[in-house]
């Protein structure tokens, strides 16, 4: 039952040896594999804790962590993919508030999900935190849509 | 009140001393027993913190946390054999996503429940960590099964 | 505005110097005095930690806690006689999911509440944790059943 | 735009050197001052965790936490009176169920709010804590005192 | 896809040399920069947890924490001038109650949001904490308001 | 290898009915039983979240946590008398220091052990917490007063 | 270079079906394998938060953790023969302080270690939680004793 | 065995109505009361999570917790007037390794203990928090000096 | 100063496309690199909370963590060839306290380090948890070994 | 009793406008300022979580916590240099093990401090953290280097 080659196609960066890392914000670095549950609608979260852009202003580092949380349709991203794709940020320089609509965008661009979410959590600078959260749905996940940006406004309990 | 002999029927693997461990997804291992309180609904959850399968593209081992949460019809699945099920994922590559949908299909088979969920919850690779969710339901709980989905949002607060 | 000895009626265990412990399920054990309040519905929870019962087929000592909610009608369970309920089931055996139906079943011939649930949290066996969750209530409170027994899908939190 | 003295008026505990300290239920110890925001409704919450009182039956000392949530209407608790009136249960005997409800009802008496809820977490006695919650609202404020107590389920988590 | 100059434009504060800091309640330090992304309504928060101010009878220092949620119109409000604004309370005297209503109607008229909610975490006096909560939305955000004031009954929790 | 009533001699306390409970100061409630293991210097620690005191100035009620460590001699003392002695600090007034110092001296006269120590986790006034720590040995122990007192700097991390 | 078969001579109730439970103290159950590296002193720790035994006069179940480190010489105590042992507590009644010290010397008299040290960590009753720790060591660890006692008087951090 | 007049004797802040709160360095403020207990050495810990000063060069606000332990002689610091001294840096400009020396050396004056120790746990700037820590003994003393110095390197895990 | 290719040399698994996963305990995969602070004695710890093996008598997967202290002397062990060594334990049977000497044992025949610690926490079988704990030092690191064994004592507190 | 300009000499970067980021190590950007208290050891602590760099073989982006502990001889690094020296490390490739060292060193040539430590706290790569710790003293704390190394073998613990 475990995936075969085919149903591995298009997936060329995981366990590749030569990985580029890019550091200049390369969405084309996005890669897919298909999805082999279309039948019932799930959930897939990523958590990447390790998200650092700069300062658009005075080009300072920023840190947080970036989660993640969609409804496949026909094609789901691929982990390692992700990363790379994540990691190009480094020495990008944009507002958290932009980081978090830049990165949710791309990602509906790239895989046409029924449902995506966008949350940052970066840390404090000069006292204060600021957490964004941005999320999308087709027409049939326009309930979803109130409903997730109702639940999200407590991220502090984290 | 205890269980009487008739009502354990069907479980052979509890206490059973000569136990096989069998490593390459064996569905078949999976045991159930009878609901005796088929007259209200009610929920059984299972939390099982030692999942591990294999990459399907590099082979490299996986580690998860996996949680199950159903509403019993009229059979329900003895822990045991459970845990033996999930055992047999251990030398099995799958993607994260793949294995928690698979196991969701397993226990429907198995149970016939009016409702199941699977959470997986797995440790990061690259800075990453994946927590795929599906969940089913009956004709009577669509509902339950879009509030479950809804509601299944927020794995990082664990 | 204290409890005088008429409200306190029927409390034959609190303070008790000769209290027997009963380790075999004595469900007549459980006392209950009147609602000074029954105008208004509010809620009582108990915290229970210390329950212990045995598998019904192998005779080992189970470990789990019990959380009990309820809104009551007339009459309200005393907590010590609770506490030695909840012993009785020290040399008891039966599967985790029917002490928690049991449980629920005594309580409701006892008290005849409007609302009452019980939650089970046990501690692993063999690397899996199992956590029953029963409900119930009179006809007016078919919306807070079903509202509940939503709401209770994620113990892995506590 | 700070409180001025006729704002202040009625407010006679605060930094006021003589406080007498009164462990005998003294309600009459309450004071209020005016609301300045009455257009928006809005929340106000006191967490207490110094409250202790006596078992009605046995006299021994019990520990606990009381959680007060409200909307106000036209007045509003003043907090040191507030602490003068839970520091009054010290020497009053009643069981936690009764200390919840009649705090509330005094409270009501005093403020006339348009909601307000009362959550005790008391600390547990041979092997059970006890955490009862009451609530009340004006004819506008049904739905929440419905939604407030199905709310209200979870106290353990905390 | 930085920000670029023109979209900069009004941000003065972030980065300059000469920050002069404001002790006495300064609303007019506030500054915002445009909404890049006004088509999807998302949702920012901030995390202040170094707020001061004095208590208007006896003139002592308070501390809590101060978190805003809100979701933009057109603009959006600055962090460090938002740090610059809550520092401004530093030798202010007023209720908790009264300062987040304060804040919340600042932001109102800075930023015209579509939703806004602020809630205060103040530390305690005399053994209570008091924890402030005040939300606003335009016509559009009716719904909005009361399911968050719902939701913001358990701030202990945090 | 149980307990026989010999050996239980003095102990009239625990589960006896007609407990009283004295709220002024009273040494003369404490009661103790004899060391079965008197060969191997052992250690007893006991965790008392649940006490209360009067400032000596104010008359304002003190809450705090006192934890006891000792090494028994002949004689060791029975923890309900030891709830029934530190529930007599109730209505007394004296400060956290006096306090901490006082139940020292009452438990060497008691027991005499060879050492023994008391700490004092008080709650927070007017934003400030105190901690005294006391401790006590024979002259076979003077290394371990030294040892313990350098190792008791720390409460803040409990 | 796993155990064969003559390494695991001695260890007969590992995998047993037949497992009977005893609930009335019984130090017979205990079994031991030979300890393969015994030219290196190493440590082991048993952390076992089942158990439950009862109290001496009034007979009610208690409920705490038992932590038991040591260096083994020549034998080792296997793992579900210790299990099957603290169970054997289940039925039977003593003080804390005494269980603590029996379990020290039933297995110092088993496995004749070079160093053992027992801890006790019980549930409150009456408000007060009663930590119990006990060591021993061979003439060549008298340092480590002294030294380990003196390191477990914080057990309250756990 | 409480405080009598004479031994409260100094101590003029506490209760009293008419507190000045001084925001400039205000080492005078600060009031000490007799030591009763003078025989035997023992510890005190104040825990002041409500610190604040400014950055000596750019005047913005600083925020942080002050932990003192101190050994008393004759005289021991009466904790309102503590209070009001850490208050007093308010609006005073040093840096943080500067305020914890100061602190320290205030009190050495005021009180001459036998020991004493200041710790600062001061909020992040930029991504990184600073945390001084000094420490004084008199002759006797001097190990102790040695020994908690080095006890305090790991602050972090507070 | 970055290591040069030189600096690198044996390193062959780090990045590796082709990276072979073997599950049958491979000592052999372990690589080094040089030590390029030989001068002064450094710390390196490694946190492997991914072990898995099998019960040597059942065939039952045992989970836990593998913490691993040392000291280098002239070669380092790299990590990614940990990873994999510690992979090779998957289909391994034996019992807790042998996998950690046995893996104390490898590395010490690798790097021949100036000291080294192994600690395993497995998760609980039957209510028991295991931790072993064995370390070694040169003749220059005797007084390290004592010291560490002696702080090794309380790993529940992780 | 404030820093005055002379005391602030060389402190430039600190409320500095123009701040240029490099992320290409660059050890002269560290500044310090002079000890004001050199007569009494003391320590400072440094919390640094925002660390990153790069792998020295692969190119992969690492991040991590450096914590940094030292005493003051008569120069001091100043934070905001410390800050932007650490981002230096931006883009640059090395071990772990290697960046501790070089950082300790770097601040060595710096301050010539009494004495220095400096610990890593990376995040998992492949399941591993690795947190290498070193440290360094003059002729006089040749006992403190000693004491420290031992006492650095937990960092899981934070
Ligand atoms: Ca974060
Ligand atoms: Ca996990
Ligand atoms: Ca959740
Ligand atoms: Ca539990
Ligand atoms: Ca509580
Ligand atoms: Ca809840
Ligand atoms: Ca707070
Ligand atoms: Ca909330
Ligand atoms: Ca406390
Ligand atoms: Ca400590
Ligand atoms: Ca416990
Ligand atoms: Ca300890
Ligand atoms: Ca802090
Ligand atoms: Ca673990
Ligand atoms: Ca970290
Ligand atoms: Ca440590």
């Amino acid at each position: 039952m475990s995936r075969n080659e085919k149903e591995l196609q298009g997936v060329t960066l995981l366990g590749n040896q030569g990985t580029k890392y890019q550091f200049d914000y390369r969405p084309d670095v996005l890669e897919t594999f298909v999805n082999k549950h279309p039948d019932n609608e799930y959930l897939v979260t990523f958590d990447c804790p390790e998200f650092t852009s700069l300062c658009p202003k005075t080009g300072q580092p920023d840190f947080g962590r970036i989660v993640i949380n969609y409804i496949p349709r026909e094609r789901m991203v691929e982990s390692k993919s992700l990363k790379l794709y994540l990691f190009s940020f480094r020495n990008h320089g944009d507002f958290h508030e932009d980081c978090v609509n830049i990165i949710m965008k791309d990602l509906i661009k790239l895989m046409d999900p029924k449902y995506i979410e966008v949350r940052g959590i970066f840390n404090p600078r000069g006292g204060i935190s600021i957490y964004p959260f941005a999320n999308y749905g087709d027409d049939q996940h326009q309930d979803l849509v109130k409903a997730r940006l109702l639940a999200s406004f407590d991220p502090v309990k984290r």
